[in-house]
């Protein structure tokens, strides 16, 4: 029997957890336990306690694996839970393996066990996981990174992928697709993480000729915006306007237009029921064929196929 | 608020609770309480006590949505727990809505509650749960079936689908789209339950002749089986077998073959490397296009699709 230690703390994410205890208990073949900080009950997000097995603080063998499932908290720097990140540092050096579900990628990042490891965690938390911590290399679009003995995976209910993953490396690929079948999900998700990402505009600037700039593109993202027409609007040369989105945006005004025309079609497919020309003519991508291609760029998959998943429930028969 | 009240018993299965109450927890609609038989705290399948808010006996006001997840063991008829039927017989009457996750449709079968109505469950469940309650219409593919105000899902992470239709259902598309987003799912699954089944050749048959038959299908799905190839290896006449199959296996020759070299097909498809036209011939379907409209047909997927999902991890980086 595999030990497998899952650290839990107040305000973890139920999900987290549940996700991967189901997953590992089913092959018999691993002893799980939850560990708090100092063994007391934690209470998670969503107001159900846990009961633990053992204090972090009390481990003294290290386990085969440790596993650290998130909380959207962990975003900010001062929602770190007490005691968490130095029982990691102790225990983490001796034990083989090392995990973690959504956020728990920023605890493991903040007890060092990240450095200059290539890491993903929930797409929300991206960004601040690779701002916090330069030494991460960040992997938005993953669902499991695996790096040695180091896996670390995306929001939520990736930590059912992660955790058939470690079923995978352990025991073999027939007896992770057997639970994953038993469980009703895949053994390997189509597509990245990316796909899931709520799909907005960028961030408002705060320099008036960009904002002027934006605000038009944001505004009609299918009308034909050129750098010239976009400074013209702003009231600026175009050198000047160019200089100004790479500075504020990190992007050219070609990729600002893109990803605005692409939210625009995420948006048109998700709520509506238009063709795909005629998403492609509203959004500013004009063919079917450009539309699939930047699909395809951004998030691995083509459009039919994002429709496929987040278009609303009511078609086959529900 | 809307008042969910999830019924819980000893060996319910986790996630089967833990998907839906991280769901509903999300948008702040709900008010969602779990209840167990007579109050006390129930012990989950993998090991994990869960704490209770009320006992179903104590239930005076009927809640909203009554949801109830599942557990495997309830394919036994004396796997049901004490005292959850009799008091979904009485609870249930007044309440809004009823749902069902996984095999938590057994009990709402056992409390009549699905008579006379279309329902689903995890699909090693399916003929049970057709068998022993004849007036259930059961969709065995389905992820989700909702027949007015009564929802029934699939196996175990389907209780994740069934709680985001429920959030459609209650605050429309964009909320459930967005939770399913922060929660890194899909908000409608590709293609229905069947392709999570285990690929598996039919029941050996009792009838000796039948038997030598099914045999030969078996050692080479790939062999031109006919009906009069069958009869000879059998020593009956065509006639005869034709009508064995029928009557211990529910199915002509040609059926049984093709749901053979599907079985054969699915297994190629998820452990070996092959080729799409290797895998068709190897399977006995001849062509691609054959291959591809049999998938169509049994799985609603077609066969690169299965692949994708169901072959191990290891490629993406991983």
């Amino acid at each position: 029997m595999k030990d497998v230690l899952i650290v839990v703390y107040d305000g973890v994410t139920l999900l987290d957890v549940a996700g991967p205890l189901q997953v590992l208990h089913a092959p018999q073949a691993y002893r799980t336990r939850l560990a708090s900080p100092d063994g007391a009950p934690v209470t998670t997000d969503v107001g159900v306690p846990l009961a633990v097995d053992t204090a972090l603080s009390a481990v003294r063998t290290p386990p085969d694996t440790l596993l650290v499932p998130g909380d959207l908290g962990l975003r900010s720097a001062d929602g770190m839970p007490d005691g968490v990140v130095d029982q990691l540092t102790r225990i983490a050096p001796d034990v083989r393996r090392v995990a973690s579900v959504c956020g728990g990628a920023l605890l493991l990042a903040a007890a060092g066990l990240l450095d200059g490891r290539r890491a993903t965690t929930h797409w929300a938390l991206c960004e601040v996981l690779a701002q916090r911590f330069p030494a991460v290399t960040v992997e938005p679009d993953a669902i499991v990174v695996r790096d040695g003995s180091l896996l670390t995976s995306a929001g939520v209910t990736a930590g059912i992928d992660l955790s058939l993953a470690l079923l995978e490396e352990d025991l073999g690929p027939d007896v992770a697709r057997t639970v994953a079948r038993w469980l009703v999900v895949f053994l390997q998700r189509p597509g990245g993480q990316a796909q899931y990402g709520i799909p907005k505009p960028g961030p408002v600037p705060r320099n008036p000729a960009l904002r002027a700039a934006v605000d038009a593109v944001a505004a009609d993202p299918a009308a034909p915006h050129t750098l010239e027409s976009l400074a013209q609007t702003a009231a600026v040369s175009a050198r000047h306007l160019g200089r100004l989105f790479r500075r504020e945006l990190n992007a050219t005004p070609a990729q600002y237009v893109e990803s605005t025309r692409l939210a625009a079609a995420r948006t048109l497919l998700e709520s509506s029921d238009a063709v795909l020309p005629a998403v492609a003519r509203q959004s500013g991508f004009g063919s079917d064929e450009t539309l699939r291609r930047v699909f395809l760029k951004h998030l691995g998959i083509p459009p039919h196929a994002y429709r496929e998943r987040f278009h609303p429930f009511g078609r086959n028969d529900r």
